[in-house]
Protein backbone atom coordinates (compact mmCIF):
# COMPACT_ATOMS: atom_id res chain seq x y z
CA UNK A 1 0.00 0.00 0.00
CA UNK A 2 1.77 3.32 -1.22
CA UNK A 3 0.96 6.66 0.10
CA UNK A 4 -1.01 9.26 -2.24
CA UNK A 5 1.57 11.27 -3.91
CA UNK A 6 -0.66 13.57 -6.08
CA UNK A 7 -4.47 14.55 -6.36
CA UNK A 8 -7.14 11.64 -7.24
CA UNK A 9 -6.85 13.52 -10.99
CA UNK A 10 -3.46 12.34 -11.72
CA UNK A 11 -3.72 9.61 -10.51
CA UNK A 12 -6.62 8.48 -12.77
CA UNK A 13 -4.82 9.82 -15.78
CA UNK A 14 -1.78 7.42 -14.96
CA UNK A 15 -4.13 4.49 -14.41
CA UNK A 16 -5.73 5.29 -17.70
CA UNK A 17 -2.11 5.73 -19.31
CA UNK A 18 -1.23 2.36 -17.87
CA UNK A 19 -3.50 0.62 -20.06
CA UNK A 20 -2.35 2.23 -23.50
CA UNK A 21 -0.52 -0.50 -25.16
CA UNK A 22 3.43 0.20 -25.04
CA UNK A 23 2.69 1.85 -21.71
CA UNK A 24 3.24 0.10 -17.93
CA UNK A 25 2.32 1.39 -14.64
CA UNK A 26 5.96 2.83 -14.59
CA UNK A 27 6.07 4.68 -17.90
CA UNK A 28 2.37 5.63 -17.90
CA UNK A 29 3.87 7.69 -14.54
CA UNK A 30 6.56 9.08 -16.62
CA UNK A 31 4.34 10.04 -19.70
CA UNK A 32 1.91 11.67 -17.19
CA UNK A 33 4.46 13.68 -15.89
CA UNK A 34 5.57 14.84 -19.31
CA UNK A 35 2.18 15.44 -20.24
CA UNK A 36 1.68 17.82 -17.08
CA UNK A 37 5.12 19.86 -17.86
CA UNK A 38 4.24 20.20 -21.21
CA UNK A 39 0.65 21.41 -20.23
CA UNK A 40 0.10 23.84 -23.72
CA UNK A 41 2.35 21.91 -26.07
CA UNK A 42 1.02 18.15 -25.57
CA UNK A 43 -1.69 17.86 -23.07
CA UNK A 44 -3.95 20.87 -23.96
CA UNK A 45 -3.49 19.30 -28.40
CA UNK A 46 -3.74 15.67 -26.94
CA UNK A 47 -6.69 15.51 -25.38
CA UNK A 48 -8.31 17.94 -27.80
CA UNK A 49 -7.12 15.46 -30.43
CA UNK A 50 -8.71 12.40 -28.68
CA UNK A 51 -12.11 14.38 -27.91
CA UNK A 52 -12.12 14.58 -31.72
CA UNK A 53 -11.20 11.61 -32.59
CA UNK A 54 -13.89 10.01 -29.77
CA UNK A 55 -16.41 11.91 -31.92
CA UNK A 56 -15.71 11.89 -35.45
CA UNK A 57 -13.90 7.95 -35.79
CA UNK A 58 -16.88 5.25 -37.23
CA UNK A 59 -16.59 1.89 -38.49
CA UNK A 60 -16.39 2.15 -42.45
CA UNK A 61 -19.56 0.56 -43.89
CA UNK A 62 -17.85 -0.56 -46.87
CA UNK A 63 -14.65 -2.70 -45.87
CA UNK A 64 -14.58 -2.27 -41.72
CA UNK A 65 -11.71 0.19 -42.01
CA UNK A 66 -11.84 2.77 -38.92
CA UNK A 67 -11.67 6.38 -40.41
CA UNK A 68 -13.69 9.61 -39.59
CA UNK A 69 -15.68 9.34 -42.57
CA UNK A 70 -17.82 6.74 -44.05
CA UNK A 71 -16.95 5.34 -46.74
CA UNK A 72 -13.43 5.83 -45.45
CA UNK A 73 -10.84 7.61 -47.46
CA UNK A 74 -9.62 4.20 -48.75
CA UNK A 75 -12.78 3.26 -50.08
CA UNK A 76 -13.65 6.78 -51.35
CA UNK A 77 -10.12 7.24 -53.55
CA UNK A 78 -11.05 7.03 -57.21
CA UNK A 79 -7.40 6.42 -57.68
CA UNK A 80 -7.86 2.83 -56.42
CA UNK A 81 -8.18 0.04 -58.30
CA UNK A 82 -11.62 -1.35 -57.39
CA UNK A 83 -10.52 -4.78 -59.36
CA UNK A 84 -8.53 -6.01 -56.51
CA UNK A 85 -9.45 -6.93 -52.82
CA UNK A 86 -7.36 -7.13 -50.13
CA UNK A 87 -8.55 -9.23 -47.15
CA UNK A 88 -7.52 -8.73 -44.02
CA UNK A 89 -7.76 -9.58 -40.24
CA UNK A 90 -7.33 -6.31 -38.82
CA UNK A 91 -7.57 -2.51 -39.05
CA UNK A 92 -3.92 -2.75 -38.25
CA UNK A 93 -2.98 -4.89 -40.89
CA UNK A 94 -4.36 -2.74 -43.30
CA UNK A 95 -2.07 -0.15 -42.27
CA UNK A 96 0.83 -1.99 -42.19
CA UNK A 97 0.31 -3.16 -45.96
CA UNK A 98 -0.67 0.27 -47.12
CA UNK A 99 2.67 1.46 -45.07
CA UNK A 100 4.52 -0.78 -47.58
CA UNK A 101 2.98 1.23 -50.12
CA UNK A 102 3.13 -1.97 -52.55
CA UNK A 103 -0.80 -2.26 -54.43
CA UNK A 104 -3.05 1.01 -55.22
CA UNK A 105 -5.90 -1.03 -53.83
CA UNK A 106 -8.72 -1.89 -51.41
CA UNK A 107 -9.23 -3.56 -48.31
CA UNK A 108 -11.71 -5.64 -46.21
CA UNK A 109 -11.28 -6.09 -43.12
CA UNK A 110 -12.91 -9.09 -41.35
CA UNK A 111 -12.76 -8.37 -37.63
CA UNK A 112 -10.56 -11.43 -36.54
CA UNK A 113 -10.49 -14.68 -37.27
CA UNK A 114 -12.57 -17.96 -37.03
CA UNK A 115 -12.05 -19.39 -33.53
CA UNK A 116 -15.43 -21.64 -32.63
CA UNK A 117 -13.16 -22.02 -29.14
CA UNK A 118 -14.31 -18.55 -28.53
CA UNK A 119 -17.47 -18.63 -30.21
CA UNK A 120 -16.23 -16.67 -33.27
CA UNK A 121 -17.69 -18.15 -35.85
CA UNK A 122 -18.86 -16.59 -39.69
CA UNK A 123 -21.51 -14.37 -38.15
CA UNK A 124 -19.37 -12.88 -35.72
CA UNK A 125 -16.47 -11.60 -38.78
CA UNK A 126 -17.24 -9.37 -41.94
CA UNK A 127 -17.73 -12.30 -44.36
CA UNK A 128 -20.94 -11.75 -45.28
CA UNK A 129 -20.23 -8.40 -46.21
CA UNK A 130 -17.12 -9.38 -48.39
CA UNK A 131 -19.19 -12.13 -50.52
CA UNK A 132 -21.81 -9.67 -51.10
CA UNK A 133 -18.69 -6.84 -52.36
CA UNK A 134 -17.49 -9.49 -54.60
CA UNK A 135 -20.80 -10.95 -55.58
CA UNK A 136 -21.38 -7.38 -57.40
CA UNK A 137 -19.06 -8.36 -59.81
CA UNK A 138 -16.56 -5.63 -59.73
CA UNK A 139 -13.87 -7.27 -57.65
CA UNK A 140 -11.70 -9.78 -59.79
CA UNK A 141 -9.23 -11.06 -57.83
CA UNK A 142 -9.20 -11.49 -53.43
CA UNK A 143 -5.96 -11.73 -52.37
CA UNK A 144 -6.16 -13.66 -48.85
CA UNK A 145 -3.33 -11.01 -46.46
CA UNK A 146 -4.74 -13.24 -43.28
CA UNK A 147 -1.79 -14.24 -40.70
CA UNK A 148 0.30 -17.15 -41.14
CA UNK A 149 -1.64 -18.79 -37.82
CA UNK A 150 -3.45 -21.60 -37.66
CA UNK A 151 -6.58 -19.85 -37.08
CA UNK A 152 -5.80 -17.35 -39.98
CA UNK A 153 -5.24 -20.33 -42.05
CA UNK A 154 -8.91 -21.75 -41.08
CA UNK A 155 -10.47 -18.31 -41.99
CA UNK A 156 -8.42 -18.34 -45.08
CA UNK A 157 -9.68 -21.59 -46.40
CA UNK A 158 -13.34 -20.83 -45.28
CA UNK A 159 -13.23 -17.85 -46.91
CA UNK A 160 -12.12 -19.88 -50.41
CA UNK A 161 -14.77 -22.23 -49.85
CA UNK A 162 -16.98 -19.16 -49.52
CA UNK A 163 -16.12 -17.55 -52.73
CA UNK A 164 -15.49 -20.53 -54.82
CA UNK A 165 -19.01 -20.21 -56.79
CA UNK A 166 -17.67 -16.62 -57.57
CA UNK A 167 -16.41 -15.68 -60.72
CA UNK A 168 -13.02 -14.07 -58.74
CA UNK A 169 -9.54 -15.33 -58.48
CA UNK A 170 -8.74 -16.11 -54.88
CA UNK A 171 -5.00 -15.85 -53.99
CA UNK A 172 -2.46 -15.50 -50.74
CA UNK A 173 0.69 -13.91 -49.55
CA UNK A 174 3.58 -15.61 -50.62
CA UNK A 175 5.64 -17.79 -47.76
CA UNK A 176 9.27 -17.19 -47.58
CA UNK A 177 12.66 -15.54 -46.31
CA UNK A 178 11.82 -11.88 -44.63
CA UNK A 179 14.03 -9.57 -46.46
CA UNK A 180 16.91 -8.68 -44.60
CA UNK A 181 16.19 -12.63 -42.82
CA UNK A 182 19.05 -14.52 -41.78
CA UNK A 183 18.59 -18.36 -43.11
CA UNK A 184 19.96 -19.70 -39.95
CA UNK A 185 17.42 -17.81 -37.77
CA UNK A 186 14.11 -19.18 -40.07
CA UNK A 187 12.06 -22.10 -38.79
CA UNK A 188 11.63 -25.26 -40.95
CA UNK A 189 8.71 -24.65 -42.43
CA UNK A 190 9.65 -21.07 -43.45
CA UNK A 191 12.59 -22.43 -45.43
CA UNK A 192 10.77 -25.18 -46.85
CA UNK A 193 8.03 -23.29 -48.20
CA UNK A 194 10.83 -20.82 -49.60
CA UNK A 195 12.49 -23.55 -51.36
CA UNK A 196 9.43 -24.61 -52.81
CA UNK A 197 8.46 -21.87 -54.05
CA UNK A 198 12.23 -20.75 -55.11
CA UNK A 199 12.00 -18.05 -58.39
CA UNK A 200 14.63 -18.04 -61.15
CA UNK A 201 17.02 -16.02 -60.74
CA UNK B 1 6.07 10.29 -48.88
CA UNK B 2 3.46 7.66 -47.47
CA UNK B 3 -0.48 7.76 -48.58
CA UNK B 4 -2.92 8.77 -46.29
CA UNK B 5 -4.56 6.29 -44.71
CA UNK B 6 -6.92 7.74 -42.48
CA UNK B 7 -8.51 11.40 -41.99
CA UNK B 8 -6.56 14.05 -40.45
CA UNK B 9 -8.17 14.04 -36.64
CA UNK B 10 -6.78 9.93 -36.49
CA UNK B 11 -3.18 11.28 -38.17
CA UNK B 12 -2.63 13.95 -35.52
CA UNK B 13 -3.63 11.97 -32.96
CA UNK B 14 -1.16 9.34 -34.20
CA UNK B 15 1.18 12.62 -34.36
CA UNK B 16 0.79 13.64 -31.10
CA UNK B 17 0.66 10.01 -29.57
CA UNK B 18 4.08 9.64 -30.76
CA UNK B 19 5.66 12.97 -28.34
CA UNK B 20 4.47 10.82 -25.41
CA UNK B 21 7.56 9.08 -23.86
CA UNK B 22 7.49 5.77 -24.22
CA UNK B 23 5.90 5.82 -27.19
CA UNK B 24 7.52 5.93 -31.10
CA UNK B 25 6.12 6.37 -34.21
CA UNK B 26 5.25 3.06 -34.45
CA UNK B 27 3.57 2.68 -30.96
CA UNK B 28 1.94 5.43 -31.42
CA UNK B 29 0.19 3.94 -34.35
CA UNK B 30 -0.75 0.81 -32.38
CA UNK B 31 -1.34 3.03 -29.30
CA UNK B 32 -3.76 5.17 -31.64
CA UNK B 33 -5.80 2.16 -33.21
CA UNK B 34 -6.15 0.39 -29.53
CA UNK B 35 -7.54 3.58 -28.33
CA UNK B 36 -10.43 4.14 -30.98
CA UNK B 37 -11.40 -0.06 -30.78
CA UNK B 38 -11.35 0.80 -26.84
CA UNK B 39 -14.00 3.94 -27.60
CA UNK B 40 -15.74 3.54 -24.84
CA UNK B 41 -13.29 1.79 -22.24
CA UNK B 42 -10.16 3.89 -22.62
CA UNK B 43 -10.36 6.61 -25.23
CA UNK B 44 -13.30 8.33 -23.78
CA UNK B 45 -12.03 8.32 -19.93
CA UNK B 46 -8.50 9.09 -21.31
CA UNK B 47 -9.72 11.99 -23.20
CA UNK B 48 -11.63 13.55 -19.89
CA UNK B 49 -9.05 12.61 -17.51
CA UNK B 50 -6.32 14.81 -19.56
CA UNK B 51 -8.61 17.39 -20.00
CA UNK B 52 -8.97 17.33 -16.19
CA UNK B 53 -5.80 17.20 -15.50
CA UNK B 54 -5.15 20.06 -17.69
CA UNK B 55 -7.81 22.32 -16.03
CA UNK B 56 -6.62 21.37 -12.32
CA UNK B 57 -3.42 20.45 -12.40
CA UNK B 58 -1.23 23.39 -10.79
CA UNK B 59 2.74 23.44 -9.53
CA UNK B 60 2.51 24.04 -5.47
CA UNK B 61 3.11 26.95 -4.32
CA UNK B 62 5.21 26.31 -1.53
CA UNK B 63 7.61 23.07 -2.55
CA UNK B 64 7.14 23.12 -6.46
CA UNK B 65 5.57 19.88 -6.57
CA UNK B 66 2.83 19.24 -9.71
CA UNK B 67 -0.75 18.87 -7.99
CA UNK B 68 -4.37 19.47 -8.34
CA UNK B 69 -4.10 21.60 -4.98
CA UNK B 70 -2.35 24.32 -3.67
CA UNK B 71 -0.82 23.44 -1.67
CA UNK B 72 0.16 19.85 -2.88
CA UNK B 73 -1.29 16.91 -1.27
CA UNK B 74 2.14 16.39 0.22
CA UNK B 75 2.66 20.08 1.67
CA UNK B 76 -1.39 19.80 3.33
CA UNK B 77 -0.38 16.32 4.66
CA UNK B 78 -0.37 17.23 8.84
CA UNK B 79 1.15 13.91 9.43
CA UNK B 80 4.50 14.75 7.28
CA UNK B 81 7.05 16.01 9.39
CA UNK B 82 7.81 19.16 8.73
CA UNK B 83 11.47 19.36 10.69
CA UNK B 84 13.13 17.80 7.39
CA UNK B 85 13.11 18.61 3.76
CA UNK B 86 14.34 16.77 0.74
CA UNK B 87 15.64 18.81 -1.75
CA UNK B 88 14.97 17.13 -5.65
CA UNK B 89 15.63 18.27 -9.10
CA UNK B 90 12.45 17.39 -10.41
CA UNK B 91 8.86 15.79 -9.69
CA UNK B 92 10.09 12.67 -10.59
CA UNK B 93 12.56 12.63 -8.28
CA UNK B 94 9.98 13.07 -5.42
CA UNK B 95 8.09 10.71 -7.04
CA UNK B 96 10.43 8.34 -7.09
CA UNK B 97 11.30 8.76 -3.65
CA UNK B 98 7.43 8.72 -2.33
CA UNK B 99 7.44 5.10 -3.74
CA UNK B 100 10.02 4.00 -1.81
CA UNK B 101 8.34 5.27 1.09
CA UNK B 102 10.99 5.74 3.00
CA UNK B 103 10.27 8.67 4.99
CA UNK B 104 7.82 10.79 6.07
CA UNK B 105 8.78 14.12 5.12
CA UNK B 106 8.40 17.27 2.65
CA UNK B 107 10.28 17.95 -0.08
CA UNK B 108 11.50 21.13 -2.09
CA UNK B 109 11.24 20.64 -5.99
CA UNK B 110 14.38 22.59 -7.67
CA UNK B 111 13.24 21.86 -11.17
CA UNK B 112 16.49 20.98 -12.47
CA UNK B 113 20.36 21.85 -11.75
CA UNK B 114 22.70 25.14 -12.16
CA UNK B 115 23.88 24.71 -15.74
CA UNK B 116 25.65 28.19 -16.66
CA UNK B 117 25.83 27.17 -20.24
CA UNK B 118 22.02 26.34 -20.50
CA UNK B 119 21.59 29.83 -18.60
CA UNK B 120 20.11 28.01 -15.79
CA UNK B 121 21.40 30.07 -12.73
CA UNK B 122 20.47 30.16 -9.15
CA UNK B 123 17.40 32.44 -10.47
CA UNK B 124 15.96 30.18 -12.52
CA UNK B 125 15.52 27.33 -9.88
CA UNK B 126 13.34 27.72 -6.91
CA UNK B 127 16.66 28.29 -4.56
CA UNK B 128 14.99 31.58 -3.07
CA UNK B 129 11.65 29.66 -2.35
CA UNK B 130 14.09 26.49 -0.07
CA UNK B 131 16.27 29.45 1.71
CA UNK B 132 13.12 31.42 2.46
CA UNK B 133 11.02 27.92 4.10
CA UNK B 134 14.51 27.13 5.94
CA UNK B 135 14.70 30.65 7.18
CA UNK B 136 11.45 30.29 9.11
CA UNK B 137 12.87 28.29 11.37
CA UNK B 138 10.83 24.98 11.36
CA UNK B 139 13.21 23.01 9.12
CA UNK B 140 16.07 20.97 10.85
CA UNK B 141 17.25 18.66 8.61
CA UNK B 142 17.64 19.66 4.45
CA UNK B 143 18.36 15.77 2.53
CA UNK B 144 20.07 17.06 -0.51
CA UNK B 145 18.70 14.10 -2.64
CA UNK B 146 20.38 15.78 -6.14
CA UNK B 147 21.32 13.11 -8.55
CA UNK B 148 24.99 11.96 -8.39
CA UNK B 149 26.05 13.87 -11.86
CA UNK B 150 28.39 16.85 -11.81
CA UNK B 151 25.47 18.91 -12.62
CA UNK B 152 23.93 17.60 -9.60
CA UNK B 153 26.48 17.73 -7.61
CA UNK B 154 27.39 21.68 -8.11
CA UNK B 155 23.75 22.19 -7.40
CA UNK B 156 24.35 20.54 -3.80
CA UNK B 157 27.53 22.32 -3.15
CA UNK B 158 25.87 26.02 -4.14
CA UNK B 159 23.12 24.89 -2.04
CA UNK B 160 25.15 23.92 0.92
CA UNK B 161 26.82 27.41 0.65
CA UNK B 162 23.32 29.26 0.40
CA UNK B 163 22.23 27.46 3.70
CA UNK B 164 25.34 27.36 5.32
CA UNK B 165 24.49 31.04 7.78
CA UNK B 166 21.14 29.00 8.84
CA UNK B 167 20.43 27.01 11.51
CA UNK B 168 20.05 23.59 9.62
CA UNK B 169 21.56 20.43 9.55
CA UNK B 170 22.60 19.91 5.29
CA UNK B 171 23.15 16.11 4.43
CA UNK B 172 22.88 13.91 1.77
CA UNK B 173 21.82 10.92 0.04
CA UNK B 174 24.25 7.82 0.53
CA UNK B 175 27.01 6.67 -1.81
CA UNK B 176 27.25 3.03 -2.21
CA UNK B 177 26.09 -0.22 -4.07
CA UNK B 178 22.65 -0.32 -5.17
CA UNK B 179 20.40 -3.03 -3.57
CA UNK B 180 20.70 -6.23 -5.45
CA UNK B 181 23.58 -5.05 -7.55
CA UNK B 182 26.30 -7.36 -8.24
CA UNK B 183 30.16 -5.56 -7.91
CA UNK B 184 31.60 -6.59 -11.04
CA UNK B 185 29.37 -4.43 -12.62
CA UNK B 186 29.95 -1.64 -10.78
CA UNK B 187 32.09 1.47 -12.20
CA UNK B 188 35.00 2.16 -9.11
CA UNK B 189 34.12 5.70 -7.83
CA UNK B 190 31.04 4.00 -6.49
CA UNK B 191 33.25 0.90 -5.20
CA UNK B 192 35.32 3.17 -4.01
CA UNK B 193 32.61 4.82 -2.24
CA UNK B 194 30.77 2.47 -0.95
CA UNK B 195 34.62 1.06 0.65
CA UNK B 196 34.74 4.20 2.27
CA UNK B 197 31.82 4.28 4.09
CA UNK B 198 31.44 0.81 5.49
CA UNK B 199 29.32 0.14 8.25
CA UNK B 200 29.54 -2.28 11.18
CA UNK B 201 28.25 -5.83 9.89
Amino acid sequence: MSKRIAGPEIERLIQLLAKVPGLGPRSARRAALHLIKKKDQLLGPLAAAMGEALDKVRVCSTCGNVDTADPCIICSDPRRDPATLIVVEDVSDLWALERASAMNVRYHVLGGTLSPLDGIGPDQLNIRSLVDRVSAGEVKEVILAVNATVEGQTTAHYLTDQLSGLDVKVTRLAHGVPVGGELDYLDEGTLAAALKSRTAF
